[in-house]
């Protein structure tokens, strides 16, 4: 990809405390375009969210595709109001209807244990691999139905769709960004013992395409998802790169960050590697009912995120010196400016995205 | 259920790490049957194997189902050799047809930090909760299929399925094991956020039957299974009774007992409450071929396995004693008796099952 002179971004805050981490969030990219004199165009929406829906019967306006097109990217906060708005409602209709319909089949979400977080685990050892996600097909498939409604006999079906297309795009893509890495080290999240259609067709399409394509340089293996969950707690240094499906890559993508200490602070890349539609960035945490309006939902999330952003379309100075403002901020670890999440006693979601801003500048 | 004078097991040892364990499985159950007078009848089939795949073409012969509804329980070890039988082909056709076809609609499984064994994570808390996983129906439905079969337009699809019935049952059976505790508090497994039709009507069901049916004495909640797996992470001690679909549940009861040190001395109890079908015991590891014939397997599943079975049968003096011979080795957590997955030196699978014995008697 050819670095663009100037971005042009969508913003969309969301809900929730997704309104409350992205002025930071937007501060922190400004501060890095100011000082690294890049051009960032910003577009603010209040579509995308439940308070649009709660006014307009929709998530979002009919012509939002072609609005949308004309923006780089989007920057995302978060989108969920479960009391108000059933969930599957606001995020089929915003969030995951951006990632089918911007076929940002890549979702790529760094799992890293940052300096000054105190991990969970006793024994984290170094923490640093990829979750790369399909992001489009599989167990997020939106189709099925119900029959015998209301009745004793009532059956619900809901059908896990994986084409070749879609699980081979994927898989190169983890293929490829295992290859990149210095340990060059690929792990696939499978569950073929149980699941005895789809998860085997995953196995053997990792299989055809790590021969076909030559990758013998690669150490590549597989656990099933379950078991996979367990070494993520017993021994997550083993892993570098992580391949799942939709549901798969969700789950290691919590727990992989919780594992880190708190997912308050993981990013996540929805890609379009084309570049044929816009990719979309936002923290890896929903809208978080319960915290909101406390004032202390975490930004780094979303800090991160605008990050991820940058170093996509080749920004990298912009991006390394956000990188590093955030690690030596948490590095601190000042209990006033950091986030209850990770252990601060009186930070909040100011204190603690202004002091990464200041970093920047 | 009416305690009977005595039990008719069929002991099925299975492939890899469980003929290492299941030895050590039966003379505990011997010893705790000696001591309190408890006829065990106990009769060990070669079926449902790997070997017997190889030999017969098939994991079972034609009349298992017959065979082994004369008995009241089964016995079972782990099923699994995934270089010579895929593992789809071995688990279908064994444990998981015993599941369906015995209709052993509950997976029930504890979690609970045991003494002397050490937690991964630097403050476990008080983990102590069981796992119902419905364990019949839902994500491992074996039903679907592949189309336009080695072209570019390949699709594979595998449907979850989900009946009124089949929800309904795991969920009461949930909400009542939750209100024989003192807690009274029960958290489900749900991901009715991007899994849109089977997934808000799990929710749904809970949220029926549990004001239908009066559970206003007890604390329901819910969590998405990604956000689920960081809790057990992050605050296990939290959980009381989990409820989840057959992957959910599958998921959560690895990463449960890994936050317990070692998926090592976890059992399972699959069961047909209403005692039509023989109920099965395992432990919730599997065939393990990475550890095989080491003699190094962790014996402590599969004799809390057989713990589970005699409590199931209402032996409540002889369960009682195996449960606290197994607390009172791991206590003692002497390292040349306890195997290395729990931080043994020379410990084995004999040394650990056989001090276990001793205990008991
Ligand atoms: C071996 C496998 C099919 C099985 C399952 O997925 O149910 C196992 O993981 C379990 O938990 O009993
Ligand atoms: C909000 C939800 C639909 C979403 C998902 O499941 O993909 C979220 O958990 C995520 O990981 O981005």
């Amino acid at each position: 990809m050819i670095t663009p002179q100037s971005l042009r971004i969508a913003v969309i805050p969301g809900d929730g405390i997704g309104e409350e981490v992205m002025p930071l969030g937007l501060r922190c990219l400004k501060a890095a375009a100011a000082k690294f004199g890049l051009a960032l165009e910003l577009t603010e929406f209040e579509f995308a969210s439940c308070d649009y829906y709660l006014k307009h019967g929709d998530m979002m306006p009919e012509d939002w595709h072609s609005t949308l097109s004309a923006y780089d990217a989007i920057y995302f906060g978060a989108v969920g109001m479960p009391d108000i708005v059933p969930d599957h409602v606001s995020l089929w209709g915003s969030l995951l209807k951006f990632r089918r319909d911007f076929d940002q089949y890549i979702s790529l979400r760094p799992c890293r244990l940052l300096p000054g977080i105190p991990s969970p685990l006793s024994n984290p050892g170094d923490i640093d691999f990829w979750v790369v996600r399909e992001n489009t097909e599989g167990e997020y498939s939106s189709i099925g139905g119900k029959i015998f409604e209301g009745t004793e006999r009532e059956v619900v079906i809901q059908e896990t769709v994986m084409t070749r297309i879609g699980v081979d795009r994927v898989l190169n893509y983890a293929l490829n960004l295992a290859r990149s890495r210095p340990k060059k080290h690929l792990t696939s999240a499978t569950k073929s013992n149980g699941i005895s259609i789809t998860m085997p067709y995953w196995d053997e399409r990792l299989k055809a395409l790590s021969a076909e394509r030559g990758y013998d340089d690669l150490k590549i293996d597989k656990f099933h998802i379950d078991i996979f969950t367990a070494w993520i707690v017993l021994n997550p240094s083993q892993f570098d790169v992580v391949v799942g499906s939709n549901l798969f890559g969700d789950i290691l993508s919590d727990l992989g960050p919780a594992c880190t200490g708190t997912i308050g602070v993981a990013p996540s890349g929805n890609i379009n590697p084309e570049g044929k539609f816009p990719s979309l960035f936002e923290p890896v945490h929903g809208s978080a009912p319960d915290i909101c309006g406390k004032g202390i939902a975490n930004p780094v999330g979303m800090i991160w995120a605008g990050q991820m952003m940058l170093q996509h379309f080749g920004f990298k100075d912009a991006a390394g010196a956000m990188m590093r403002a955030i690690e030596d901020v948490l590095a601190e670890g000042a209990s006033h400016i950091i986030t209850p999440d990770m252990g601060g006693s009186t930070g909040t979601t100011e204190s603690l995205g202004a002091a990464i801003e200041r970093k920047i500048l």
